[in-house]
C-alpha cells in the first residue's frame, strides 16, 4: 500500500503544460514535499494518505513561475500610470522609493505580493528589489517558493546610501541566505548596463557566479537605451554585456526587447537566459520583444509580471494570455508562439531559467508545486483543452495551491497569511506614499 | 423622507468612468428602475428603502458596455485557437455552424454567455447572431441589457437556408421584438461588405433605418480586405460602404482596424460609430486599431469582447486592460489612449454608440444598470485611483450587478439562472461539437 501525505484525486492532469499529455481523470501523490506518483485513476491502487485533495475535474497543473517581479513596489500599484518610463522611473519611482522604501515596507508589500501570486496560481517567483533580506523574509513566510535577488545601482539606493557598498551588500546577502530556508534561493540583480559601470558588473556577477547563483539584469528594455550606457563596450546591451564577460547560463537578461539577430545569437552561444514581461513592455511603450526569433534560435525565455507598478497586476494567467496574442498580432502570424510554447514558458522553461530544471513538471521526484484550477464557470465552458488555460483562465480560478508539498491555498484561501491585516499594513504605507 | 427600491451605501461612487469625480464614501438610490437619487453619505437623509446594498467601500460605477458579440458562440470557445481570421472562419468556424447552430444552441449558449457577462460587470451588450428571436429570449430570461442583431449573409446560413430570405428573416426579427422585452432591442447585423452584396447591404441598411433601429457591419477588420469585396464602389470598405450611402448614426462599424485618415473624415462626416475589439484583432493576427486617431477626429468608439470563440473571453475588464495597453505599444505614446479614456469607452461612450446616451453613468433618472467592484483584495490593493479598473481588475472583482433596477448578482452569484443547468446543456452541446 502507498503512503502519502497529500493525495489529489479526480483532476484533469497535465503534468507537462505544453505538451499533448493530458490525463482526463487522474490522480497526484505528494510525499516529503515531492511528487510521489501520478496517473490515471483507473490504475490507483490502494493508499493511506494523510490528506485527500478531491479536484472534482479541476485542472492539475504545476504552478506558474513569474521570471520576473520587484514584489515589494506593490506599493506604488497605479502610483503613476499612463507613462513612458524615463519619466515614470525618474520622475515618479524613483522619488518614490528614495523616501518610502525600508526593510519594514519591503516586508509587508512582498508579503501582499507573494499574497496575490499565490492566490493567481504562481508558486515560484524571481524577485528583485533592495533590502533583499526583508523581501526573502517575507517570500519565506508566505510560502512561496523564491530566488531573491539582492539590488545593485550605482546610485544611491534604500539600504545603500554609499554605492560603494551595493555589490559587498549583495554578497553578504547571498552568504547570509546560503541554505537559510528551503523555500527561498539568493541571488544578485544588477539594476541595467545603464545605470551600473563595466566594473560594478563584473564584481557583481564575479560575486554572484563563484557562489553558483543567478545574476540578474534588466537589458534591452526601451530602444533608446544604448545612447544611456556610458563607456559601452558594444552597439547593443547585450553585445556590451558579452564584451563585459557577463553572459553564461546563470545569467538572465530581463526585457530583451530590442534585440537583433546577432544579441540572440550571442545570447544561444554563452546559453545566458532571457525573460519577457510582456505587459510591462506595453505599459511603458517600451516595445515588444521578438520572442518568436528569440525561441526559434533556442534561447531558454521565461515570462516575468515585472512589477504591480508598470503592469499592474501580478498575475500569470493574465501575462500569458496578453504574451500569447500580442505577439500574433505583431508578427502578422497567428499561429507564431501558440499558446502550448506559452503554457511551457510559464512553467517547464521558466523553472529552467532559474536553474530549478526539476520544478514546473509533474513527474515523480519533482518538487510538489502543484495548482488546481476550477474550470467549473461559465468563462471555462466548454473547455475543450488546456489553451484555453492561456486564453480564458483569471488567477481568480486557481482554487489550491501547493508549494513544496504544503498547501497554502485551500478554497480560494490563502492558508499562511492574515491578509486583512497584510492589507491593512499596505494601506497605511499607501496613505503616505500616495 | 425619500423611498427608494435599492438604496447602495457606503460605496466609492464613479458616476462618470473617465472624468475625476469620484465620491470616496456615497449613496445611490434607485426606484422604478431608474437612479433616483446619489451623492456623499454625509448628506444622505432619511430613507425608506426595500432594500439596502451595503457596498462596504466597494466602487459602485456604471454596467461595463460591451459593444460587440456573438453570444452564441460561446459553444465553440477554443474549439480552434491559434489560427488566422479566414483559415478559422472557413475551415473550423462556417463549418462548425453549418452543423451545430440551431436555436436551441442559441438560446442555450446565448444563455451562457449571458450569465458570464453579468458575472463580470458588464449590463448591456450588443449582439448579433442567427436566430436572434432565441438569443433576444436568451438576454431577457438572464436579465442582462441587449442590442440583439439578426445577422444578414449571402450565404445558406442558420435558419436562413435561401439567402433570398436574408433580409425578410431581419425585417420579422425587428418587429417581432418592437417592445417586446423592456430590456432587449432588435437590431440587423450584415455580415460584412465581402459576404453581403451591395444591394443586400442597402436593403437591410433600409428595414433597420426605417425602424430607427441600428445596422451593424463588420468592416476593415484584415489588411486583405477590399481584395474580397465584389463589386466594389470605394479604395477602402468603410469608403465602399459609404458609397452605398450606408453610414448614418445608426451604423455601427464593427473592427475598424484597416482604417487610414480619409476612412476616419468619412466616419465622422456621417456620425457612424466604431467599435473596436481589440483582443480579438491580436488573436487572429488581424492587426491594430488606430484607436488615438479615431478618438481624436471625433469618432464615437465603443469596445467589444467579439465572441467567445476568437477571445477566450466575454470579460470587459480584460478587455479595457488590452486595449489601453496595447495602444501604448503600437504608438510608442504611453499617454496616447489613457486609462480614462478606456474607462468611458466601455460606459457611457459604448452606450451612446449602440443609442443608449443615458446608460453608461450614474445620474438621476439614468437606467439604474449599476455593479459594484470589491477592492478589498491583495491585487486591487493599494487602490490610489480609478485607472486600476482598467490595469489591474478581474471580471470576477464584480459582486453586486444591477440592471434596470434590479439585481441580477448578488456576492458573485447569478441570481436569475441555474447556472449548473446551464452549463451543463452547453457542455452537451460541445460534446458533439469538440
Amino acid at each position: 500500500m502507498m503512503t502519502t501525505d497529500i493525495l489529489i484525486t479526480d483532476g484533469c492532469l497535465l503534468p507537462e503544460p505544453g505538451t499533448d499529455r493530458v490525463t482526463e481523470r487522474g490522480y497526484v501523490a505528494i510525499r516529503g514535499g515531492r511528487i510521489a506518483a501520478l496517473g490515471d485513476m483507473a490504475d490507483l491502487g490502494p493508499v493511506r494518505a494523510r490528506e485527500v485533495v478531491d479536484a472534482g475535474g479541476a485542472v492539475v497543473m504545476p504552478g506558474l513561475v513569474n521570471c520576473h517581479c520587484h514584489a515589494a513596489m506593490t506599493l506604488f500599484r497605479g502610483l503613476a500610470d499612463d507613462l513612458a518610463l524615463g519619466e515614470w522611473l525618474g520622475e515618479h519611482i524613483f522619488p518614490a522609493e528614495s523616501r518610502h522604501v525600508n526593510p519594514e515596507m519591503v516586508y509587508w508589500c512582498s508579503r501582499l505580493a507573494a499574497a496575490e501570486m499565490l492566490l493567481s496560481g504562481t508558486t515560484l517567483v524571481a524577485d528583485g528589489y533592495f533590502f533583499a533580506d526583508a523581501a526573502a523574509r517575507a517570500f519565506g513566510a508566505t510560502g512561496l517558493r523564491a530566488v531573491a535577488a539582492q539590488g545593485v545601482i550605482d546610485f544611491p539606493a534604500p539600504g545603500v546610501p554609499d554605492p560603494a557598498d551595493n555589490v559587498r551588500v549583495a554578497a553578504r546577502f547571498l552568504d547570509a541566505w546560503h541554505l537559510r530556508d528551503r523555500l527561498v534561493t539568493p541571488a544578485v540583480f544588477a539594476h541595467s548596463p545603464y545605470t551600473c559601470a563595466p566594473e560594478t558588473l563584473q564584481r557583481a556577477k564575479q560575486e554572484a557566479g563563484r557562489r553558483g547563483r543567478l545574476f540578474f539584469i534588466h537589458t534591452a528594455e526601451t530602444e533608446g537605451e544604448p545612447a544611456l550606457i556610458q563607456d559601452r563596450r558594444g552597439a547593443s546591451p547585450i553585445r556590451h554585456l558579452d564584451a563585459l564577460g557577463l553572459l553564461d547560463p546563470l545569467t538572465v537578461c530581463v526585457h530583451c526587447v530590442w534585440v537583433d539577430e546577432e544579441d540572440i545569437a550571442i545570447l544561444v552561444r554563452r546559453g545566458a537566459r532571457a525573460v519577457l514581461c510582456p505587459q510591462s513592455h506595453l505599459k511603458l511603450a517600451s516595445g515588444i520583444a521578438p520572442l518568436a526569433a528569440l525561441r526559434a534560435q533556442g534561447v531558454v525565455v521565461g515570462l516575468g509580471t515585472d512589477s504591480a507598478a508598470s503592469n499592474n497586476s501580478l498575475d500569470m494567467f493574465r501575462e500569458m494570455d496578453v504574451c500569447a496574442k500580442v505577439q500574433k498580432a505583431w508578427t502578422g502570424d497567428p499561429v507564431a508562439v501558440p499558446a502550448k510554447s506559452i503554457l511551457r514558458m510559464a512553467t517547464g522553461e521558466g523553472a529552467e531559467v532559474l536553474g530549478f530544471g526539476g520544478c514546473g513538471v509533474l513527474r515523480p521526484g519533482a518538487p510538489a508545486d502543484v495548482i488546481l484550477v476550477d474550470r467549473n464557470s461559465p468563462h471555462l465552458t466548454p473547455f475543450y483543452g488546456p489553451d484555453l488555460l492561456v486564453y480564458g483562465t483569471r488567477g481568480s480560478d486557481v482554487r489550491t495551491v501547493i508549494v513544496d508539498g504544503r498547501p497554502v491555498v485551500r478554497d480560494g484561501r490563502l492558508l499562511t497569511t492574515d491578509l486583512d491585516a497584510v492589507m491593512a499594513r499596505v494601506r497605511a504605507l499607501a496613505a503616505r506614499a500616495g
